[in-house]
């Protein structure tokens, strides 16, 4: 990897787990420089706009990184049940291992700066529309028609990220679990009376 | 009211909404003490510990307010699917009130401190859980049994913080309205077909 985008790539990811840990405001340009041990001249050079910038690039990020994982777990995925079951257990097991630090990586920032940030945002409402999209071609990939995908999908959305919050606050994984569980046995019953 | 309670009730209220907007880490003393006209003493005075416990008192007081209307709706609603919906109204309201700028009024804190502030966390974790529990009376005065009652109950929570979240967002009060009125739907089978 080049040197630059070796910097471009530690800001970044220095950015997003501080973001996702202690908020957009809480975290300095300074402290992000530290954790990431780039230049100076690189933050200004990769990021013109400074801290808006950065905010803007981290939820595009981790809207794609999220959005691929999404889909890997959609093909694999031998029902929508099986499919939100499975999400939430690697969700499950990521906020173990942070021990309860993370969290969704854009919802902090979102939090923070919408909408304030016209820029943050909008890469927000695009990144959060991607992944209903996904979720919503799980459900129409078995049978489900459109508007009941489209449902089932808002829905998973809010669950899990509400789920996420109480993760955090009760330092527990089984906030997550249980919606997943809840939905899952929701839809079972929803199918087997369609 | 005593010219001190003003004082502490304006620091709490405007602690609250600053929060809330721009997050914890994002509000300074400085600005508390402007927008609420207090003086400086008086914040000293009630919150000694400074603004981890001004965190504390805005959880704490949001606790209160958000179970009252929680339990004025729950005496109020003819089925647990009235109960939501009514809830989700009013969630849309608000949030379309303050051009979605505002949210769970302890979400924004909780991310940023949870799990660093303990005092913050304990805190958020007795509201979450006294918010929870009136849900889940809901469901029980309802004949739910006490299984499903706090399964439903979790779901409810977990899936209004998130629709919250995207509320602010999409800049629409679509996810709050979308989600409570895909689980009344679904429970409205799951009923059904018991």
């Amino acid at each position: 990897m080049a040197q630059s985008a070796k910097h471009r790539d530690a800001l970044l990811k220095s950015s997003a787990r501080l973001f996702r840990r202690q908020g957009y405001s809480g975290t300095g340009l300074k402290q992000i420089l530290e954790d990431s041990g780039a230049p100076k001249g690189s933050l200004y050079h990769y990021y013109p706009g400074g801290k808006e910038d950065i905010g803007v690039a981290v939820v595009k990020v981790a809207g794609r990184v999220v959005g691929k994982t999404l889909g890997v777990l959609a093909t694999k995925s031998e029902s929508p049940s099986a499919f939100i079951l499975a999400y939430a257990g690697m969700l499950a097991g990521w906020m173990k291992g942070s021990e309860f630090r993370d969290g969704c990586p854009i919802t902090t920032v979102l939090l923070e700066m919408a909408p304030e940030s016209e820029l943050i945002t909008q890469a927000g409402q695009q990144v959060m529309e991607s992944w209903i999209d996904i979720m919503s071609e799980v459900f129409i990939s078995h049978g489900w028609d459109s508007l009941a995908a489209e449902r089932a999908a808002n829905l998973s959305m809010s669950s899990l990220e509400g789920a996420l919050i109480l993760a955090r606050v009760k330092q527990s994984s089984s906030p997550i679990l249980d919606a997943a569980e809840e939905l899952a046995r929701l839809w079972g019953r929803d199918e087997s009376s369609q």
